[in-house]
């Protein structure tokens, strides 16, 4: 068994993270720390987890942590995870980072989007990027990951087959829609219920960080520098991201873009090509990506369906998980 | 006081035209019809309207018709509805028609889109299009007004006058998002509360009867023929339309667009130039707009609000009935 | 025109409360106050009254809102509240009182149930309860009425005839559901979007402050103190209270129920009794109150939907406003 | 592996099925039928299945289903169940049916609740029901199992074992509130999203089939006949049930009532007896039930959260089919 440790376990993607280990055949959590809400029950901050765990939040001490586990997910704000990850990987704990902090390559872009300078700046441009549909090589013997960000796993899975064949101009649109989950569970206005529900509003229209990291990330596995206009939206539900995405290129037709895909992803057991319009429901709570391909009036629009929590949080990081300890990817998934 | 017969009275935008008539202080309805529900209360079809209104539904007769009202908004399906706007102007009725029938030009583009014949094709090209904002000069005079669509609406508002200074390229994307109401009252699995709620998805594509209305009344009030990629989504709310409209031009700033916005709605009482991104629950229930425009790394994201119900179907044909008769735009609204 | 200050204007009755006030025809509001966000437009705390007002927030001074209004709306949390009646009432200005302070008519019932000393107890006993459908006399004439608790108007209304008729045993089951705006505006964990959507549950099971002010008003009306038993929920929509009331009596049936109200009520122009099970829906955003009743083995089961905000809240104001001013009850309503 | 297969598939309840059997590690489903649906794929007709299992609809076989499976899940519409049960018990294959045919001992209650002839009547008092909480020893040798209504199953739980204990009163109180999934999944009016969306009804008072469901089971393992008043109410969510349940004794408290359920439940593995209020979130998509008991003025309140979907229809099912096969009741769930 993989014994696994959540640091910061009281937000919605520790929350996932537990929830699906804890149904991993293979795995299990051991250790689960707080800041915050150190002393009480796991099962008082996530009432849904009960049955299924029963650990007390700890605060986090690397060297009861390296006794503990084989690996950390650690689930804390930007900044504060990196100071986190450095002392987990001093002890010798192998990581996945669900933070931002080891996602961009360059500092310079990460202290100009993050407004903060970063704990351990040497590391950038040296981390796994944890999307096994893309980077599967570089995760397999890696002690340290970078679990993607929501909305760029749902702009670079659809996007990156096309760049990379250089079918499609690098001038793209994606308007993505997300449910409110992705804000957080930290109480703010804008999230509580009846300011949220019955509305939809753009938001970070842009100057979202996802921006960044989704044309970084496709410069490294494409090559190509995309101009990417992101506009994300806040939508009255709990959990799923709908991209919708604008390309065009010549001679550009959906069925190009299927094709495409099909070949770039032929093995990647999460991805599914359909042929309706992908809609979030049908991935809730899975790690399944849903995406098609559409011709509208001489350019394609793409739409890529996934869970924000799971393929686009704690699934992710645990497929993660999986390739790094040499098992299938889809386990417990 | 007005009188108002509405034809078709069972579904969502019969029902907001009479909540709004009924709370409107010259106008009130007279007479409520109906093809499958006659002999019913209004009230047993619609409980929320109990305490405004108390008349049974009875079968569409003209001649009745034009004894009981000054005005009749239609609101059946296309098709049907000309014909019913037909029978209703031959007896001299003033007519609000708040289906797609008359708000093309040109009967070749409405029967490829519609796929059927046109009842009364010589009237297109004649009707005014009601958009107080844009053709209130057509619409005082007339006896006949093809209410708006509720995408449409959403769009031609922030693009008409962009458009008409030549500003931005005909090239336009607008992605909209809709609630469940805009798919009608009729019982569809898609519509169910468990397929729709929790999940957002594109619909239609490419492939919608509102993006030729978009490019029709555009050029009829620009004279530009703008090439629009329109995507629908279904979204997990009763009411609202957010329309994120992406455009290019040279120079074009936000601060630019909503200039030009500023002066073209400088009388207009329902259109509201907002700073923050938009949100449909900021128009719930009412007749207004809010529009922004935002700069996004050298293209500009414009964002209109509206409620499809109110704006986008019902408060428009109220605030088109003011228009017709003489009345304050806002009276009612 | 009624000139209308609302005190404590950046929450959700409020907020009702403005936006009832703006369509009134003959009131307005001409000040609106706030301790922590004075300065602001009010527009820009409520987006969604754009078009309808357009004022800045100011601290609350009794002299100059004796200037300013006629009659002001507290809005103001329990305790906050009296004490901003109290120097209103100084300066002779005429209100309406929307939180518990004024309701319960025992200094010492309040103190227990609100934890806190009042600050004007002496007045306790002697203001007018604001549910005009029972109190309209003592309403007429008043300079300060306490409006009623939201939970409270569901359950008094269909309670009071029965109980006054001795109809019904003491002994009584008020189980409510109530939308999420009922807790307010300020951000709390429980009121998160993520937390309330997709779940109902109960709160406050048997220490809910809303079951003493029941059992006070209907001993007030009736002379018979009730024993209630009250367990509210948290529901998740925006807006609504239904109360799912269990009564029996000696030969009590819900025709006879039915009987009962339809006297009490014969001129009550906003409570409807109706035959099928009210819905929340259909009194959304209105200040009607559905009532049925129904036999259930030999019991009777009581339903009264209301809007919380609306006739649970700032509606009540309104039509208390009306009483005292001398206008119809249904003005602006 | 047990080879399940699942006849009717095409609802909320054979979705769920399919999704927790395709998770079991020792179950597939290996057929499933359709009379509306041959030939499509199953994840043309539950698109969130993709992924997890590939089949096409067939229409049910018995001889063909006697070879393809080791036991059937029959999802139909009550009667037409009791009709497809007989032809597949006739053919040897084990039946975990989700209908209500055979929950009832009495044909006459039957045919009185149901208002149609009972297909298969000498059954009817010889089927073990599926509630493994309470009688596993039944279920373990059984080839035919009722599995429970969803409504029951929220209230026998916590009402059986103070029943049994002769502590409440036979008077019991079940104000339950439901998702909108327990209704079905043929488009109904009163199932549209824009119907069932912010707003919550009761319906079916004192007239529900599970009702005579709940006495005829708790009189079953008690020995002691309840009088149950009944009221299910339509609740704007997706999934689960909240049973808020009204019960009085001498001498009882909540502390009393938690011991006893401590005693009846020491080896059941999905009940747990939680002290805050228990909401259908912490159980959503789980086979968990969260009890709670509260002092109310004198009477006891139970509260019972499950989802209606697993553990009150499909999750009980595979408790049902691992209790039937010998496994661990948790696999798989």
């Amino acid at each position: 068994m993989i014994r696994v440790g959540i640091i910061g376990a009281t937000g919605y993607t520790a929350f996932e993270a537990i929830r699906l280990i804890q149904g991993h055949p293979q795995a299990e959590v051991t250790a689960v720390t707080s800041r915050g809400d150190e002393g009480k029950s796991i099962v008082e901050v996530h009432p849904a987890l009960r049955g299924s765990i029963d650990l007390p939040l700890s605060l986090a001490d690397p060297a009861v942590l390296a006794q503990q586990c084989d690996v950390a997910f650690c689930c804390l704000p930007h900044a504060a995870s990196a100071e986190s990850v450095r002392s987990l990987r001093e002890v010798g704990l192998r990581v996945i980072d669900l933070s931002a902090d080891f996602r961009l390559r360059e500092v310079s872009v990460y202290e100009e989007w993050y407004a903060t300078k970063h704990p351990w700046p040497e590391l950038l441009g040296q981390v796994a990027y944890g999307l096994p549909e893309l980077f599967e090589d570089q995760i397999k013997g890696a002690d340290l990951v970078a679990n993607p960000g929501c909305y760029p796993t749902s702009a670079i899975l659809p996007l990156a087959p096309l760049l990379q064949a250089k079918a499609i101009d690098a001038n793209i649109i994606v308007d993505a829609k997300s449910g409110v989950s992705g804000a957080g569970r930290t109480p703010k206005l804008v999230n509580l219920y009846c300011e949220a529900n019955e509305s939809i509003t753009a938001y970070a229209i842009g100057s979202h960080r996802h921006q960044p990291e989704m044309v970084d990330v496709l410069e490294r596995f494409t090559g190509v520098q995309a101009d990417i206009l992101f506009t994300p939206h806040l939508t009255p539900m709990d959990r799923g991201i709908l991209a919708t995405i604008y390309v065009q290129g010549p001679g550009l037709t959906a069925a190009k873009v299927k094709q495409m895909w099909n070949e770039t992803y032929a093995d990647a057991p999460f991805v599914h090509i359909v042929d309706a319009p992908p809609a979030t429901k049908h991935v809730s709570g899975t790690n399944h990506v849903h995406m098609g391909a559409f011709d509208a009036g001489g350019r394609v629009v793409l739409c890529c369906a996934i869970d924000n929590v799971t393929k686009g949080a704690s699934g992710a990081a645990v497929q993660n998980m999986n390739c790094m300890f040499g098992l299938d990817q889809t386990m417990g998934l």
